[in-house]
């Protein structure tokens, strides 16, 4: 499961109207929190949801700003979460001689609990209809000025949300079914999460890269931080997830709250062809030849190793996600379906005048789009997404650059992450003391400049300019040696001093960042402009089609917001067997060869006696989720926790594209499992006695 | 240009018959020595080789084993090669403190030429027709009954062609046209080469992988070796190939003779879609990664550079042009044009009643075998190709186990690469004595373990065994320190000492190979029996109903045996520009910007002012080449030399699946320059002096 749910090619951040012509299969839909399906539940598992009870899981579901969902589990601020998703939180707080990541962390005592260098937490507050307001703002306008448009009044409706107050606060225009509803989410923003418990990572990740979107499956993928609110921990009574008393059953109807970051299922032939041919495949080729890098480096010593986990892990997931989805892609059925379901729609709409009128031109409107695409995707991606740039220092450097610029601007025309309304979260980015280590900065930004090399040639005028008569590796070494903003202390005294001194800054990175910079905003405009934009207005006029032709009742695709779907514990048949839907801890112990990914903890080892072996471990549900989903809380009716989601099956990766209900699986750790390690192998009892209501 | 051509999958390592239903296009065609269009290249061009002619240039063109084609220069056995086809014996001569491949190599006097340590070549000295035997042994039969009589009638043919003389000769069944016709090619083999010259590295690949492919070009991707027999330069006064006088001009006609490896031109749909929905993919994603790797240990430090070298280039090399072949796949022309192929095809055999009993099932047996590829093929490839054990060491005892244990079987039996026939290329591997280095070899053993375990995964019952409880890092590291074979002599004893010593040695990496050995030769016999030889027959069939329908005036798939194409020099168009057909000398200095890949070697900064700065450098032609043809010489109408292939542009290497001469190059050092830059750069007198008549 995708910890960040990285989108490296934003070409298909379109998400466009889930609405099939046939009835949506049963269990699929990630569902808003104010068009949950209630009655259909209600018919199918004999519980339906009321208001009240939405209102309060959604109140006990927690954003994890870096791509991760959690939940609040205890009247006092406890969030949990999975082991993967603070993974950086607890490498950042690791040395060369405590290495929490592999010893695990717990804090005995209150006051032993360590903040998170740039964790930052989410709870949606409010949802609110803004649809009219926006569609009104961006009214018979296309390309740029239909871009600029919809931006300023995002920006617009976000900063009235806040009432310039960024720091408790963060409002976000989030676009549904395409172009058919926009809602604003409003969240109560926390900036200060600090570390409680976490496992070791042998457990946490136990059958590693080989095990992961795997099941059955024995993983203890959890940790525990805390929110603190004025430096207290956060009194959270109103609204949390005690842990069920007891373990959920097969065939349990179960609840997933979370934020599932992105499916395409309903992209046109045009755009689903493009992610088999040239997207997906390119992603792949990247991440491939980036993990031989990451492997490599790993390879030349425990510390290196240490060093780079974090990005590895991240990267060997994101390999096997992609990978997942270009099985489905090149499947027999997946395109064939998505091309007959667009002839019967093309059909309709060309056969009642006013429909082929208003929506005849969006199919190749949107072909458009995508050939635009296939011509500066490599620039993109190399000049403004990162990808050509990968840094930390040089993220820096391009933040405090880019914020002097855009400061100094109206805050409904700055680049979005730099309005009001966002710019905490890249502040927070700016002032973290998460160690930089300045050889895997060499190693990552050699390998991706010499990318923008390869990609764009060496004729490319950019490339000259950015590497002039010095090779890759040699610039890397020279700009990672001589900046000065290794040290969180300079940041946050360019940021102090304000956007003069930051322009004025002969800091080599700095430099750097300005000298790139314009190209980037170049490649940027572009893209919104002549393929974020016409994908936005056309898939919203097919969406409005759709609309029209299929009706209502249905969930829009995801966007990384809060969703709720339902489901059941349940096995599946794969390979001419069939799997189980739960896992023993005793299987963990019988899986263990000794030698990593396979080696257990030596804290399991000694607590072996102690623990019931016929513990159930994890398990699997039908719940439709997909990236973003991972720390999710698994619930029962009761809206009490039986499991954390910290994983999708392999056939569940084809979800992008389309749910499959026969084979998707969610997989979590069960909640019996959780306390059983919890009491018995960590000794963890102020947890333990915070779980239950 | 694949300097080797690496078929990481054998599964599509079936030619078929090249027999278009429509007229080939103009210089389309890698024809056979033996079935040359003369009479077609005289209607065009007014030039018809008469067999004279054929057979002059077929006994100077010279076959280097390793997957690289050349030519004879001089009387005395001079040998023109590229550069990247002698990399590898290049770097064994060189040690930490004298780097050929970054200096150049000149031999000022005969005395000073050195023994390649495993360079092969072979002189196509007869072509004989063998199809009626071959056919008679295998008719009527089907898997391995099948497979077993091909491969028993080609080791008897091939033992009575050399007479058991293996050291002089050797012989090779080759079967063209897919089971349409076997010819019989013997070769004068010469395992005695010498380096005579070599520029340096920086010259022989300006550009480096930015450039590779690519056309305008600055390469002198050139490198001079000599034969040896009986310890004397070979006499080759009879045959060879004298440079021209002049350099050719654009229009003039051009002929290629060499080695293309592999093309898959009319291949089924079936296959096609495999190649580019699993096969291709799966190769690029495991160059990407295995490139990512070598990489970041060339970044380890100039001798990790140095050690790599060859391995890296080879991986970007074949990457790049699978990309290219990626490429032309999912554009929209070239699988729906094999759609309408096969469905005019198919209509025609469904037509006639006694075509649709013969060869009616063709299609569907491809497709079987293309579905049991798919279960087998990571398994064979991980198990059995050797991409699961990337070490020279390993290579070496599996070599010696295999020889061991097949010496004992009748030649007819054995596995092909131990006949008495095949032997001696691998005899000379393993006696071969190029530096092996420990560190190198635990990386890419450890690289290719870890892809084992991923792609069997942990529960496969092979890769219980292979890595007990070890990591494949340890597993990679325990066997290179402690294995002997790491001293030629030991190797060179063990063979000496015979089949009895080498299976009794205690050696761990010959004791490792020993432990895999009974899992890979039955996935070898699996694919044999399941994959190739369905394949073998029924594309043996599809290509006598395409011989019945459309009949026979085309040339045979590339097997990497020798052909001869035709063609002209020619500029073609891409991006709105054209590309003219020439390059000058003064070029590669504008070009140069003193950063690798595009840093000019010190001679020629020394030698720039007495340069011909007009001095046509590379230039391209449409001669239909590929992957193999790296090396061979491009020859005016009077078998003058007048360049040397080094390259394809990119649009080329959609050659494998079909060519098209608007935009399919060939790319060639001029003759004029190569001259030019050992007078006047290298000061090479002795190898100019050699080149004229």
């Amino acid at each position: 499961m995708p910890f960040n749910p990285i989108r490296l090619s934003p070409a298909l951040a379109v998400a466009v109207l889930l609405l099939l012509p046939s009835p949506a299969r049963a269990d699929q839909g990630m569902w808003t929190f104010n068009n949950f399906p209630s009655a259909k539940v209600g018919q199918a598992y004999g519980f339906s949801p009321d208001q009240k009870w939405l209102d309060h899981v959604r109140l006990s579901s927690i954003r994890l700003a870096r791509g991760c969902s959690a939940s609040l589990v205890s009247k006092d601020g406890l969030v949990m979460n999975n082991h993967h998703c603070a993974h950086s939180c607890i490498e950042q707080l690791s040395t060369k001689d405590r290495d929490y990541v592999q010893t695990g962390f717990y804090a005995k005592e209150a006051k032993d609990e360590v903040k998170c260098p740039d964790m930052e937490a989410n709870q949606l507050v409010q949802i609110s209809d803004v649809t009219e307001r926006v569609k009104a703002a961006t009214a018979g306008k296309d390309g740029k000025a239909f871009s600029d448009a919809l931006k300023a009044v995002e920006a617009d409706i976000a900063k009235e949300c806040t009432g310039g107050d960024n720091k408790t606060l963060r409002c976000d225009v989030v676009d549904l079914y395409h172009g058919g509803v926009y809602n604003l989410y409003k969240y109560r923003r926390y900036q200060d999460l600090r570390l409680v418990f976490a496992p070791e990572f042998a457990i946490a990740f136990f059958g590693g890269d080989p095990d992961n979107f795997e099941f059955p499956r024995y993983d203890l993928d959890v940790s525990f931080v805390r929110i603190y609110d004025n430096d207290k921990p956060l009194d959270s009574s109103a609204n949390y997830l005690p842990f069920a008393k007891d373990d959920a059953k097969d065939g349990d109807l179960t609840f997933v709250s979370g934020h599932p970051g992105n499916t395409d299922r309903l992209d046109t032939v045009a755009e689903v062809e493009f992610a088999r041919d040239v997207r997906i495949p390119a992603t792949l080729l990247y991440l491939a030849e980036l993990r031989g890098v990451l492997e490599q480096f790993s390879e030349q010593g425990p510390e290196q190793r240490r060093i780079a986990d974090t990005r590895l892990f991240g990267t060997q997931n994101s390999y096997k996600a992609y990978k997942g989805q270009f099985e489905a892609l090149v499947g027999p059925d997946l395109v064939k379906a998505r091309r007959d379901d667009e002839a019967m729609l093309k059909a309709k709409v060309q056969a009642d005048p006013q429909m082929k009128a208003e929506y005849g031109a969006a199919w190749d409107n949107i072909k458009a789009a995508v050939d635009h695409t296939k011509l500066i995707r490599d620039r993109y991606n190399m000049l403004e997404t990162g990808r050509g740039f990968d840094s930390e220092l040089f993220r820096d450097a391009r933040a405090l650059v880019r914020y002097a610029e855009e400061s100094a601007k109206p805050d409904n025309q700055r680049l979005r992450e730099y309005t009001d309304a966002n710019f905490p979260a890249v502040k927070q980015g700016l002032l973290s003391t998460a160690p930089i280590y300045p050889e895997f900065e060499k190693t990552t930004l050699r390998f991706s400049l010499t990318l923008v090399q390869r990609l764009l040639g060496p004729d490319d005028a950019t490339v000259k300019t950015i590497l002039g008569s010095k090779s890759p590796a040699d610039l890397a070494a020279d700009l990672v040696d001589k900046t000065t903003l290794k040290d969180p202390a300079i940041r946050k005294k360019l940021l102090d001093d304000g956007p003069a001194a930051i322009l004025a800054s002969k800091d080599p990175m700095i430099l750097f960042a300005k000298l790139v910079d314009a190209d980037a905003r170049a490649v940027r405009k572009d893209f919104e402009e002549n393929v974020d934009a016409p994908l936005s207005k056309n898939s919203g006029l097919l969406a409005q089609a759709r609309f029209k032709l299929y009706g209502t009742s249905v969930d829009p695709d995801a966007t990384f917001t809060l969703r709720l779907s339902y489901g059941t514990v349940k096995g599946y048949d794969q390979k001419g067997g069939h799997v189980a839907p739960f896992t023993t801890m005793v299987g963990a112990f019988d899986r263990a060869t000794g030698a990593t990914p396979f080696k257990l903890p030596d804290s399991w080892l000694a607590a072996k006696a102690s623990i019931d072996p016929a513990q159930k471990f994890d398990f699997c549900t039908t719940n439709d989720i997909i990236g973003g989903n991972s720390g999710s809380p698994v619930i029962n009716k009761e809206a009490e926790v039986v499991g954390l989601i910290f994983d999708g099956n392999i056939q569940s990766l084809g979800g992008d594209f389309g749910y499959d209900g026969t084979v998707n699986r969610a997989v979590a750790v069960n909640s019996g499992a959780l306390r059983e390690a919890l009491a018995k192998i960590y000794h963890a009892d102020r947890v333990v006695t915070e779980l239950g209501r």
